[in-house]
């Protein structure tokens, strides 16, 4: 479900609000010959242009097409501060949307200039990343260090996501991610819910409602129903979130980086059960031992 | 599992045998507080080299690198025949794959500098490809009109892939395509066998298997456990496979894509149930209606 965008801080960015409707029903013939009417998740092309260059086509359920284009180019490190943001424009006609920056030269600049020529396309099921470059941005991020989760709270955000209207209950064959707070009166309740066709969409989308809102990572929780690759946990780390939680599992490069970067993960959230995989001196549980 | 691979029509060409584990083990903290040595899946950047120039880096499981070299550079439509391909190289040491071509000058050819001069990075889960241009690819295909796949065929295949030993069961994590015969003696049996971190990769090097095999792709079936997305669509169809099978769901485009190309596109198949989406002119079951 697309949570409305507020203009927090980026509140004099031109914004367009094109959320596209995220499922349409289609017939299908079951085993026992009947027809049956399916709900299937939108997919879209949409083509990404930064002042006036095309930069990439993004394939996307469309339902934040504004914070995907911006967490797009956050996560990339194409762009580096929301300020210099004028406008997200999306029109589907065209299937495009395009950003503009205020000096609307934004490709003049000598490092993203650099950053976009040594660009390579990773998968993984991924999108296009400049990793080696990641890498490096990830090894200047600090958590915060007295940050903790506790487990009542890591049961509320299952809680709370395994009750959310969702586009997968509906139709499937899409990903979710949930910004989850973990400071105050709302702690363990879902700040922003996101749901993409690519699982790196969903998270694009919530770092660019994170940069509209002007939110902090650091006292946050990200849960995604998606595995824990190292584009994942690259990204959560970029987005300064200390506490990475998922349905799924994970890989051995998820769970090399999470260690290098010293995030808390978690993966194989369902239920009552879970895996405390890194991170573990951040979590408290009454189970607890000396376990980091 | 990887498949050994057997120099078919290609057996000239050289090639590394560079698997790569599959699993490793690392130590989690369950939520009785209990330690648990668990598999995860291996995750491996490779970077692609054609002719000595840089392509792509893929993130990858690493069972099957040098078939996935092959089909990435074939469903991307980089290179046009396996018989220009000398060598396909892999070395881990430095995270690479070289594929050499005959004459050693690829990128020199006016069609291949076009294709990637207009290159963009799609997602949806998916890896770099150039749409626009795969979707003219795939109004150029066509499906063998006489091929039929029996209800029964489905349900062998479906068993098959059940039993089938897998990294997705010990680790999770990984997405695994199986490429069946719907032919002679081994009906309803798998040829092929792949999981890979990315959905992509998977059907990628299976692509590249039946490249290197010189296995033609009309009398198949195609399995995979990812969802339907567009992506998964064109390259099932530009592989000649009459059958997409899924275990999970599918997108609009998908299903937009797999109707305009005449693919018989079968979702959800689970247990004795699945949902027949298109072409169901070439479907054959005992409650068969005139549903097509």
């Amino acid at each position: 479900m697309a949570v409305p965008i507020k203009p927090g801080r980026a509140s004099s960015l031109i914004l367009t609000q094109a959320a596209r409707p995220s499922t349409f029903e289609v017939e299908a013939r079951n085993e026992k010959g009947e027809r049956v009417l399916t709900p299937i998740a939108g997919e879209h092309p949409l083509t990404l242009y930064l002042d006036r260059r095309e930069l990439v086509t993004l394939m996307t359920l469309g339902a934040a097409p504004e914070a995907l284009a911006l967490g797009y180019l956050r996560n990339q490190r194409i762009v580096d501060d929301i300020a210099s943001i004028a406008a997200v424009q999306v029109d589907w006609d065209t299937a495009s949307v395009a950003v503009t920056t205020l000096d609307g030269q934004h490709w003049d600049r000598p490092e993203v200039r650099a950053r976009l020529e040594k660009r390579t396309v990773t998968t993984g099921c991924g999108q296009g990343t400049v990793f080696g470059d990641l890498m490096d941005a990830v090894d200047a991020v600090a958590l915060p260090a007295d940050a903790r989760l506790t487990e009542a709270v890591l049961y509320s955000v299952m809680e709370q996501v395994r009750q959310h209207e969702s586009i997968y209950k509906q139709a499937g064959a899409v990903h979710g991610c949930a910004l989850c707070s973990n400071a105050g009166a709302d702690r363990g309740e879902i700040v922003y819910f996101v749901e993409d066709v690519g699982r790196h969409n969903a998270v694009d989308a919530i770092a660019g409602r994170m940069w509209l809102d002007g939110v902090d990572g650091g006292d946050k929780i990200f849960y995604t129903t998606g595995r824990l690759t190292s584009e994942m946990v690259i990204k959560c780390a970029q987005m300064g979130i200390p506490f990475l939680l998922s349905r799924s599992g994970l890989t051995q490069m998820g769970h090399a980086i999470a260690e290098r970067v010293g995030i808390t993960m978690i993966g194989r959230c369902q239920g009552r059960h879970y895996l405390l995989f890194t991170g573990g001196e951040r979590f408290v549980a009454p189970t607890a031992t000396a376990f980091a």
